[in-house]
């Protein structure tokens, strides 16, 4: 594994496709080694929802507070310092309250929703937000079009994302996920272009299922992806994920959550597939020609971790295309 | 003037028209001595507003917080014991804040805008949340339907309410009120319920212009009005308001404000007419025939004189229709 300096990777461009708890993770990793307005993660909007009339957008809050250093160091979602004053009041109220509201998390929310009433678009608004934080790199939705997932249960109730993993903690057994709701989003025109400006696509540990496909289901996410060297990082080690139901979803969808199981989920867009050093090692046979399976370790603990993670994704990239 | 116990009032129903600041005071003194659910107050929704999302209603949550008890002692508007972590939050993120919106508050624009889109009427939702907070009268917003009062400026702008009372301080010069703001909204069927089975219906001193005539100016309130004993009870002493812009709107539209003024104002409906003792009593040819002037201590500012205003009403009507 190389161990180039920050420096040599000044003028490469990347593209991330990301959730949010996890993808964060990693998009924070490269964020601190790349150059300004070189990174640029695509998130997920499969999550949103509104909730009390405001439009959230866990994962792309999740990305963006993680870049701007507000993100919740105990957590992973939320705020640091967060108070819970409104929460609080919904709660002797009587409201429900199982969507956690922090106050300032709220001040988004409501500045986000007053910002689409008055006819910006999602991205428009996450530009902004990007600004005020002084987010150094391009955070965009995925789409700016409504592209709810829903999850279909065995009971046959199919559940709006939020509700399924929050509300119902993710309890219910899953027959199907729904992509994009019913709805024919298009990808954002700018999320394409900066999969096509990139000289490598990383998909983050994110959930494959809820987090990943939502984007890679977007007409002409897939074409331009396979125009470009991809790699993977598994959220799945040993068998289990780091956070969230993956490996519950994996298994009641019929497939063995291990990393492996990951890889192929990926493999016809793949070029190389990191997953975590603990593992035992593929057998060659069950790596398809094109991938390029890579062990390092990639759970991320603190920033250190994560700046590491990217470097080392970073320096394999290298080697296997030569020369920067 | 009678003074008449609180007990013999017991088979009373009074209606109240009302809006927010002025209004919720005479409306906690006539909660405070009516049988349970024989007052209702009918209350102006022209000053409705949707912000960051969130349905706000004023005047509804100054009366409904006035009669739970939750109402702020200082202000006048908002709650008690109120936190601002949210507003501190939107400041820090450059978003406006012109409109206070308390964390405690916000929980009910929340919760009501919830229920709104989960199909409620907004009538019901006023029902439950006075069933939650222990309301024994009823209070019912004037119509369900949009009827927004737009403010036309000399500068030839329509400002919706709360931007010219609170954003624009009421500072602009009116040049004519917009009632209902272009929509045909159809006075609650409640409300004129609650007017036809009334004994005595109290005008509250509220602002004429845009917290009565809101009321007033849907079709069937004068007609349901010209069947009942009306009182109305001045906003202005002295040629002044108590609190808010009533004052400057006579002067603006071209009448000096004056109690006297209100009582023009409001003359085709009335029957008795309440200014404050400490004005100049009218001379009799100022007075219609059918329009009982009388002068009695209106200025409210604790629970004590709200209660014995309320009283000092319900006895002078006492003494006018008889015995009770």
């Amino acid at each position: 594994m190389s161990n180039i300096p920050p420096s040599h990777f000044s003028s490469l461009k990347v593209a991330m496709l990301a959730g949010g708890i996890g993808g964060a993770k990693l998009v924070l990793g490269f964020d601190r080694i790349m150059a300004p307005g070189h990174l640029t993660a695509i998130v997920n909007t499969g999550d949103d929802f509104t909730h009390f009339g405001l439009k959230i957008c866990p994962d792309i809050d999740s990305v963006a507070y993680a870049l701007a250093g507000l993100a919740n160091k105990t957590y992973g979602w939320g705020l640091e310092g967060e108070t819970w004053k409104v929460s609080d009041a919904l709660e002797v109220f009587g409201a429900p309250t199982w969507f956690q509201l922090g106050d300032r998390d709220l001040a988004t929310h409501l500045e986000r929703t007053r910002l689409l009433r008055h006819g910006k678009k999602l991205s428009e608004v996450v530009d902004d937000f990007s600004e005020r934080w002084g987010i150094a790199s391009r955070i965009l939705p995925m789409s700016n079009d409504e592209a709810p997932t829903l999850i279909e249960t065995k009971a046959g109730v199919a559940l709006p994302f939020q509700d399924y993993l929050v509300r119902e903690k993710a309890q219910p057994v899953i027959s199907r996920i729904l992509l994009h709701g019913g709805y024919e989003p298009e990808v954002l025109p700018e999320a394409l272009m900066a999969i096509e400006e990139a000289d490598l696509v990383v998909i983050a540990p994110s959930n494959p299922w809820v987090s990943i496909d939502p984007i890679l289901a977007l007409p002409g996410v897939r074409e331009a992806l396979a125009e470009k060297y991809v790699t993977a990082v598994s959220p799945i080690i040993q068998g289990k994920a780091i956070k969230g139901p993956a490996a519950k979803m994996f298994a009641e969808l019929g497939v063995q959550p291990s990393s492996l199981a990951v890889m192929r989920h990926y493999a016809d867009i793949l070029n190389m597939f990191v997953y975590d050093s603990s593992e035992k090692a593929y057998a060659a046979a069950e790596i398809p020609l094109r991938v390029l399976p890579v062990q390092m370790p990639t759970i991320m603990t603190d920033e250190a971790d994560k700046v590491g993670l990217a470097q080392s994704i970073l320096g394999q990239f290298a080697d296997q295309i030569g020369a920067l």
